[in-house]
């Protein structure tokens, strides 16, 4: 590969905003400074650019089994189109089965994405039941395959969720190993009642998917996994907080000094529960655990991102078509798969509603898209980041132009789109990946298979040889 | 029984303090008024005394089967103590068990009771799980038995502990019976775990007892079963509420409208965790669940007595002995039988510490030991108050008294006293029960048998016939 | 006069509901008791009714000068409408000018009140700059006035806002002498620089009346004399909460453990900031201060009077007419004396609107209405309860009759009335002053002047012999 | 000035911690890469050190008269103080006087800093009175000066304290003009209260400063600041928090949305209330206002930092002889000036306390030090950070070397230390101001006069071309 000089340019990290040019050599950022040339350079022009570091999506379910049906964006069009939207590293979930060893499913994982994804990846790891035998499987898994994240489910009852003595236990081995729990945070078994309530009263429309599983329920779970998290002296990531009453238990956990984090996702900043009411079972498209929220919950969550109190945005990509998939679930709203396509405008939401609309900084974006994951995922400063050294993972970024999001041309292998003739301003121009072009003036060049395993830091540590600096 | 005239007293309800004489009748109050003089009626002298409405315990564990052994005070013991203490009215719990009709226990506590209690009595249910056989039972024990409280585990794994469906059911149910749910509010895994791993390290001594019981497993399991309350719609009683954590949810609960009571009990008003501390194994005397507290907490709790964020003090009797129960913990903590004498001197403690301190008025002081229980468990206006037509359940008390608490000298027939030593100031010389002397001068006079078992109203209810006046 | 009793009603105290006769004797409740029967006594049925105690009204001011004009309703016509609405005593408020002994106005409200109230009434104080001066008069005011509580203004700059020094100096001042503090929250400085920011630009609608004192106006200056309160440990009442803001205020200093309590008005339960905006300067009727408010806060308010975060109601009565004093602020709003008829309807709004409606317990009723006011400015236990000993100031409430308020009907003498055409449930039939009817079947039978001045007890002391108790 | 590099350091950003090489040419950053070799440039070896960026110190008195004396640090004392200490740019206040033209002070400031200062600086300037001729000169001091930031102060009665109306009118000014007002708050009425009743009692040790200045009056103040802020719709910058109860206060403004930060000091960090307690008089060594509070604060701040509550940390340098000035206010604590030496150990304290043991990580570090002050005050990104075309302000800083903090080791011109003796980890070794050392291998190297008066931009401006990204 030969040198590129990405010239003219605005640079913006989380911290900083400049202008300077960019050198990128053998893969990474090797230099930055004013009027770089170098002979035989291919220079990049990046007038009128932002030049960010490619944004990280902590939270893909790519391929993923649910309900009786797979999500339908797997490696291949799943990362083609998050590379579209700004993205150059996802982290999956590699879900476990009760029961079973660690090490299938994990291998299922590798398998389903080696070859397919064009952009960097890592996975995250379920934990479903802790027992002896999974306690025994995770020192190795940790070393040999860089996972340092475990994922338990309080919902779901019956399928994914874990008691209280399970993420308990987690909490505790995950300090103990130095891994991140992340939590998906309802109370499943109040879901459970009022969902068969609801059944049994005939109410089986998409919106009783909102109605039966309240705010409270999450912002309840939301306070208990904190507690755990506290008295275990352990570590906590809860994953897409949908609404106030769950952001305010993370914030009160922190103030506590307790060390858990959250994430919110685009659909909860822009999309409310009115959505599920559309007619015709449209409002299957908008069917997410948590669900949408009332709308005065959206404006709570960006005041949270701007005031560091919710500190991530995740995709939670789980893409499923509206015809043969989300159908599954008429006339009974706990058959439609839950999930959507988000993959690629998570980027272009924060950006034109938070950015551009006044609501957090330019700073703030590249923390929320990219940096704050990378440092609590153990990617950084590989990853996160533009700065000498670190992968050149970056995305040239026009924050004027204006386009409308469509099923029509996005990248996703769905037949529709939550935000649907949604204008939005600012969009990804030239995204690399590792000094590589994936996308180049808005069209695809990348190679499919190209994007790496990355095996992942322990939680706080960086992914350097200077592992003492705690990046949390 | 003839009439008796209360001569020359203060008159104390939870609102109103004045001088008159009380006409006693019929097992009733007739009348109140200046110098009420009747040819024939006692007359009992009350001046320089206080005229309180008869203490209702609403949580006690008489004969209680608990770790392998029983409480040791009995319908017997523990009815004469609680009247020497100026209890008029018990409330104790029937211990179900899970897979058996509500029935038996009930004919159990039934047979406790009868023959022996020498104040009125009436029952709690305890829920250990629901099912379609329970939710089958319960409407008839409402009407037939006047039970319209129900009492769930949130703690005590494997033995008492419900799930969150079982507590959300009978939520449900409550509402729709006109019952109120109370809720042991500690999260049961986590203590589960916590004690298991200090016993594996070997921490065996009464403190551990505290230490694996955290307030903040208190904390969350009230903040739960607060949002599921406010999610059925239906009501909530939270018995022993030992810490500031436990008790801002309550607070909290309250401000967003939910139907949430909450209870604390006398020992954790005045005692704290380095009592578990003291040498030669006494500190088993002072094993409670939830466990005593830091004694910055104390301040906490009576300052929501004082602004109405905790509404009423039980007992949570459960005496067991030093020699013979409480050490068979010796070596192992899990086994020491949770609980303490205090039926007894729940009233004074209140008084001496609260009145007298100036952290409670005189009027709150009889709504959180009598008028705000026999509301919020259908008791009133027949007990809970000095007014016409209420029960002559009278408790005649010199507030100027001092007298010292020691085991030697009190009437519960347990071998110590989880007060020994402590001055408290104010006592009751007289008690009235339905116009009968139980007490008369410090010495008992009253009759085994005597008490009556009461049925109760449904939740919000009267006990008379305006039973359409709201109570809480 | 002739002995009464009061039969077949049902009594109702700030703790207690129950059904009994009321014998009435010199002035005051001789007894309570089941089938009184006394020859020669005049027996009053009350059956259907409830037996409240008289209402104190602790906010008003009657004949007062505002703005160059006088307040309509003085102390004949407002003690008479007062009674209508079943509140039997009135504290108005003695304003001072600065510069001048405290003596004079005394004397001047004197003067108004003596020969016009139909049923008892007391004085605050108002305090404008403290001083050398008014420090030494200040003993021997509270003890040959009996007058016990201090006004002082944050708001009305060059008029009547004090700074807080004097604020300050009077709370310490309080404290020393047992007077209890009564504060106007709103920042005066920020108002008036709002004013005139409004006026410059030509806005002289009463709306902007509203929007130049904005909730956190007085959400600040509540914080800031609870601030001072609790730093002078003195005690403070905070007059006419309007907001959300001001009430959280109030209900955090209470938690600190601050003497610090909180009236609202029937006004801002009710009726909103639009009601300013209503055409043809019709807008100029709800001009009260502070202003009315966004509608929201009506259930925070209410919500606030049930937890007792806010524990009294007053009426701030002064009235002024449409036509010849409102309109004095045609083209210009400051010029809008503020203000209005309100004293007759304060009890009916929070019975219908509170009691009916579920929002506080009937005997919450009683402690807002009454009890509580008795309490806080010494009137305790002579006024503000049914109770043997107590004045017979009691009103027989029909809870069930139903009533349009309207400008047409009512006893005040103004010209319109804020709640015109607004149906409530409950209303007073009769209403009796230390035994003797004012009102008689909804008819005036009272005699001008029959009211006395009360001298009250200093704060936290009662009016009687037993005035060791601490009544609040 | 020839070019320099520095290699082989890791560069420490307010986001970013990575290592690479610096290229300094024409005082600027010019490059940053790995391995940079150009002939001729100085090699800088920075290896096993932190390359910060300079210190802002956004809050110094340097020759400032108070209480007829004058600070003894002057501009060439000061600077050169706080460049051994890390910083590189400070922002002095000028202090003006009530009713003479902002024009003078402004010129007596220059002419005491233009020859003397080692380093770059700037002028915050103090409004005493906001009056149509401070209006009228504002405008042009903006454009001429580069001043945007004004200073209020609430305390200081009859000397520096300005009423409410002035600072409203001030803020109102300051959003008008593009600045940031910044407010000492503490209620000065209340103080002067508590030191007249203290000095009456004969109380005259330095503990009664703290004494009669109460964390409740520094939290008021700020609450009112701050609400004064949100209805100004402005900005404001709170100086010197020194207790939790104000930045409880700072903390609920941002989450209602109001743009205003808070600073803290070194002092409140380490040292508490029990420092004035000290013998000899000793205890007027630590007498700022507002004061040291109580040790439990400490932590609170801390958390403070931690979660972005409290945003900067400034020196409040306003330093006196202990013989000579300070005991000025032997037998009269008024008379003690206030303040203290802090310029030079600021940096090292937040290091050591903070980064060293884990409150705060060195991202934060540079933040709180450095980048946050450069985008609150107009210097961004010309000051605050390491990146390409910055100032090269810059700081080689050894994180292990231990040294003890002591007056007679210290280059400030004062007698004593207020951290005498205490142990502290890290050290600036090498210090640079546009690219010129300052500081050499812990030598003094500068010159006088070589600092550059500084013109700010405009609140949320950038100091460069692209002045229209925001950087708050």
């Amino acid at each position: 590969m030969g040198k590129k000089i990405i010239k003219n340019g605005t640079i913006v990290t989380a911290s900083d905003t400049y202008q300077a040019d960019v050198l990128i050599e053998d893969e990474i950022i090797a230099m930055i400074g004013k009027n770089i040339a170098i002979d035989g350079a291919e220079v990049v022009d990046a007038s009128g650019l932002y030049v960010f570091p490619g944004g990280i999506d902590p939270h893909t379910h790519l391929e993923m089994p649910f309900g009786g049906t797979v999500s339908k964006d797997d490696f291949e069009t799943g990362t083609m189109a998050a590379a579209f939207g700004g993205t150059t590293t996802v982290i999956d979930f590699c879900i476990t089965r009760k029961g079973e060893t660690l090490r299938n499913p994990i291998a299922e994982w590798h398998a389903k994405s080696k070859d397919k994804a064009v952009i960097d990846y890592s996975f995250h790891l379920m934990i479903g039941e802790m027992n002896e035998d999974v306690m025994s499987e995770l020192p190795s898994i940790l070393s040999d395959e860089g996972i340092t994240s475990f994922k338990v489910f309080m919902a779901y009852k019956n399928v994914f969720q874990a008691d209280d003595g399970t993420l308990f236990q987690t909490l505790k081995t995950a300090k103990d190993l130095g891994a991140l729990v992340m939590v998906h945070a309802e109370n499943g078994d109040v879901i459970d009642h009022l969902v068969n309530e609801a059944l049994a009263l005939g109410y089986t429309d998409p919106i009783y998917h909102a109605l039966t599983r309240p705010p409270e329920a999450e912002g309840e779970a939301t306070e208990r996994a904190a507690t755990l998290t506290g008295l275990a002296e352990s570590q906590l990531y809860v994953v897409h907080v949908s609404c106030e009453d769950a952001m305010l238990k993370i914030k009160a956990a922190r103030e506590k000094g307790y060390d858990v984090w959250g994430e919110t996702c685009p659909q909860y900043l822009v999309l409310d529960q009115t959505d599920l009411e559309k007619p015709n079972f449209e409002g299957a498209k908008y069917v997410w655990s948590p669900p949408l929220r009332e709308k005065w919950n959206q404006e709570k969550l960006w005041n949270a991102l701007k005031n560091g109190y919710l500190q991530t945005i995740g995709s939670d990509q789980c893409s499923f078509d509206f015809v043969g998939q989300k159908d599954l679930g008429k006339g009974d709203f706990t058959k439609i798969p839950n999930g959507g396509p988000m993959i690629e405008d998570r980027f272009s939401i924060l950006f034109s509603e938070g950015v551009k609309k006044g609501r957090i900084t330019l700073n703030q974006f590249v923390d929320i898209t990219s940096t704050r994951s990378a440092k609590l995922f153990g990617l950084y400063p590989k990853k996160g980041t533009i700065s000498v050294g670190a992968d050149a993972d970056i995305v040239l970024f026009d924050p004027n132009v204006e386009r409308t999001i469509s099923a029509e041309t996005h990248h996703m292998a769905v037949d529709y789109n939550a935000f649907e003739g949604m204008k939005v301003t600012g969009e990804p121009i030239t995204v690399l990946s590792r000094g590589e072009y994936v996308i180049k003036e808005k069209q695809f060049v990348g190679t499919l298979g190209a994007g790496n395993y990355i095996k992942r830091a322990r939680y706080g540590k960086t992914l350097q040889n200077d592992s003492d600096i705690v990046t949390v």
